[in-house]
């Protein structure tokens, strides 16, 4: 039986634990790794207080060490399933292990939003790829496609200039919607073609991806491109299927918190990071919630 | 004219000045001196989520640097009034200016609570202190009282035990309000005496503090203790007296926002860090709100 079981290792679950460890709350951090989005970021932070310019897989490991040297108990599991019953929370993980807890705090934040075009889970991993700069460096001198025209498309697109020899983006809108100086960044590199008013209608290959079909959104022509990767880059969801109908969530699908409080309608089971309603998705604010949602648990732990 | 005003340079303030960078605001930053109460601490910070134990100063001078590569603007001055005419805020420093912004944040922090008993204001500097890590290496091989009897007095007291010669800690409940580990390491000097049920009726000296009065609160005896320095540590207030009536206070004297957005009742004037009523009083949590509100702030401007 845990105080506290936190689930999700990105900035919010990580500061949370680093502050149920000051607590001396009974506490459990699972999660199937740690970094969550900031750990496969294509460019450095720049706006974390304390650091000037750091990469994201480094703040994580800074903020891993500080938790673990703190004593913080740590699972690596996926959940598939949280009830409450009576006073206590029941955390079931992937491989069958069913938790107990007093108080849940979810800081799962977000993955990927998926396109669901055919080919697009068939060749996850064959050339389809939701990270950059886990995947990149593996498309030398190749040709490949990002889709999405926003900053997060623009800086894959950077990034890939290093390694790959031609790069398109493809945007569904008619206008580019990433700022005015990534754009500069790309258009100067000399590798980047832009295609707008683009849908991306299925990925083909064989063994790995060797083509695109999009539309042409304006003439309606569906055209075909060869392409050996493909980075898919439309934004994220939020990481809530393992609450099923357990919490309110917004129509963004993030779940809906007391902004005091962290606390979800559940009492005792709290939210905090790009997973819950706050509009303001940054490392920093992810690592204030975590703070404060344990202190409103610790609270509630001693009523 | 500026877009954005920030009073205060402590994290959420310096926060508030990274991002504003980031979103290309006109920005002025005004504030006294940099730091805060996180310039002042005793100890060593171990819950900012990167360090695993830096000292307040470290940590506010990374600020600092970080926020003045980014070329924000500031302005080593007390804010004296503001007031808002129109769409415009009108901030006055004590030097006699006259600046405008579109939006203010005040993130001016909490300052340390006054005892208010004859001698304090006049032995200020002269023997009685607010600020441990400032004043307490000049009281080498004397007698010293620390006022308050939670952590933060203990703090006090186990920094002091580096120099002083003898250290009285003076609590006003019959019980102390710090925890157990402070206690063990303060108890364990042999260095501390500690007096509880007692009240500060007076400071007296000649040049400088050579004297306490204070009533034993069981007797209600007065009594006279020899010694050379007086360190207060009992609690902070919100530092809001520039603000007038302009915006609603709490109880507890901090200033009433929407927890979500971390602004006032007045449309563009925004308070962040310990000045407003949010409970959790910490730096990262300070931080997380000083980006907010500048995101919320940009959206005020451009609508």
């Amino acid at each position: 039986m845990y105080d506290l079981i936190i689930i999700g290792g990105g900035p919010a679950g990580m500061t949370a634990a680093i502050y149920a460890a000051r607590q001396k709350m009974e506490t459990l951090v699972v999660t199937k790794e740690f970094g969550g989005q900031m750990a496969h970021k294509a460019v450095n932070i720049e706006n974390y207080p304390g650091f000037e310019s750091i990469s994201g897989l480094e703040l994580i490991s800074k903020f891993e060490d500080q938790m673990r040297k703190k004593g913080v108990k740590v699972l690596n599991e996926e959940v598939d399933e949280i009830k409450k019953e009576g006073d206590s929370f029941f955390v079931f993980t992937r491989d069958g292990q069913k938790l107990e807890s007093k108080i849940v705090i979810v800081a799962t934040g977000s993955e990927p939003r998926r396109l669901d075009v055919p080919g697009e889970e068939k060749y996850l991993g064959k050339g389809v790829s939701y990270c950059t700069t886990c995947d990149g460096p593996m498309f030398n001198q190749k040709n490949v496609a990002v889709i999405g025209g926003g900053d997060a498309g623009f800086e894959t697109a950077l990034f890939l200039t290093n390694y790959a020899k031609k790069i398109y983006i493809f945007e569904f809108a008619d206008r580019l919607r990433a700022c005015d100086e990534n754009c500069q960044k790309v258009f100067s590199s000399g590798k980047v073609e832009i295609i707008t008013s683009a849908e991306l209608k299925e990925i083909k290959g064989a063994d790995f991806v060797n083509q695109i079909v999009f539309k042409d959104r304006i003439t309606g022509d569906e055209k075909t491109l060869g392409v050996e990767g493909v980075f898919i880059q439309v934004g994220y969801q939020p990481a809530t299927s393992f609450l099923k109908n357990m919490v309110e969530l917004n129509d963004r699908k993030e779940i809906i918190i007391n902004f005091e409080t962290f606390e979800t309608k559940i009492p005792g089971l709290f939210a905090v990071g790009d997973v819950n309603a706050g509009k303001v998705k940054q490392v920093v604010v992810a690592c204030g919630e975590g703070a404060q949602a344990v202190i409103y648990a610790y609270k509630y732990l001693n009523k």
